[in-house]
């Protein structure tokens, strides 16, 4: 019975499509990620993002129906972002390699600028529930789709090396821009817009070939 | 005094450096990976590596003092794997890019055949108490130099593209490298061997440049 009225609140905060309505919403997923980010999800409570936003645990579940929603509404949120980069540059009338410079220029900028969003995006959506986990790993599927398609045409008019199958290519493609997560510090490391033009050179370099 | 007690039991198991002595130790990493693996070093207990041997947790702490020890040894064997591959092309009289190609193709077909020590290594290198961690750091960096060195020297001969600081690039060839551990699936993918080689043309035509 509780249960189902904590659920009920929550979806009249919530718009359509299941999202937290705006305006202290952002508070609250900025104090989620903090919170993922330090004591990663399974250790993070409720409690520990209320204790964050400095207000009582039952506040925050007038948001939320379990912390699962705010792990979601994370991924989801950066995931947003980065598809609205991949909209704008495939609907460019770009050449292949250029679209895929920009994407991977953008693409390591927006890493490099968030961090920890990016961290709790590659080490914790194999905690959500199998059908938001489908939902997330297909939006990523759509950028794999996107970078191969960009190798495979480079590839069929000559601009880059016929060098094996783009899906498998993409693949490294993607290591190098990710992996920026993993070790990039900002202040000791050059800033974010050098770093990402020095991925995209190596990158389309490397789907180009030397020879 | 119980825990001094256990404590004596293990350092008589373990060599001088701390390593589980030989024979059914291979078993209990093996049993420590798998259990990592699978659910997470934070959320697994001496318990489940214990049943995962069908052995009593009391005989386990014949080999250990606490499972954080586990974790470290199977972190350790890792990098002596890796170490070794390191040592041999260091060692050999091939030109910077020829080590560089070799280095790649060796790493990438160890993690491809090992990818849930190396899940664990990326995942969980930071559960370790500072000292340890601080090992393991310090081993990660002797291939940061290592292949950064390379770099440099391909650059300084024209060999490769003067295309600026040999450790940022370096970190686009790890990643390249390294995130194979997250995509590759036996059987769906090419074998550990072709994959190495793909993604050691990549890196080296990232790293020669194109122009």
């Amino acid at each position: 019975m509780a249960k189902s009225t904590a659920k009920q609140r929550a979806e009249q905060r919530r718009g359509e499509n299941g999202e937290p309505t705006k305006r202290r919403d952002s508070e609250v997923l900025d104090a989620a990620a903090k919170v993922f980010y330090s004591r990663g999800y399974a250790a993070a409570s409720v409690q520990d993002i209320a204790d964050e936003l400095n207000i009582l645990k039952g506040s925050l579940y007038h948001y939320i129906e379990k912390k699962e929603d705010l792990l979601f509404w994370l991924l989801k949120e950066s995931h947003d972002d980065v598809e609205s980069i991949l909209a704008e540059i495939g609907a460019s009338d770009l050449p292949p390699l250029e679209k895929l410079r920009e994407y991977t220029r953008r693409q390591v900028e927006y890493t490099s600028r968030n961090l920890e969003r990016m961290a709790i995006y590659y080490r914790e959506a194999t905690q959500l529930s199998a059908d938001r986990h489908r939902e997330i790993a297909s939006k990523r599927r759509d950028h794999e789709r996107f970078v191969a398609g960009l190798i495979a045409e480079a590839q069929a008019t000559g601009e880059a090396k016929d060098g094996g199958d783009p899906a498998l290519i993409a693949n490294f493609v993607f290591g190098s821009m990710i992996w920026v997560y993993r070790w990039y510090k900002p202040g000791r490391d050059l800033p974010p817009a050098e770093v990402a033009a020095a991925c995209a050179d190596f990158v389309l370099d490397g789907v180009i070939g030397s020879r």
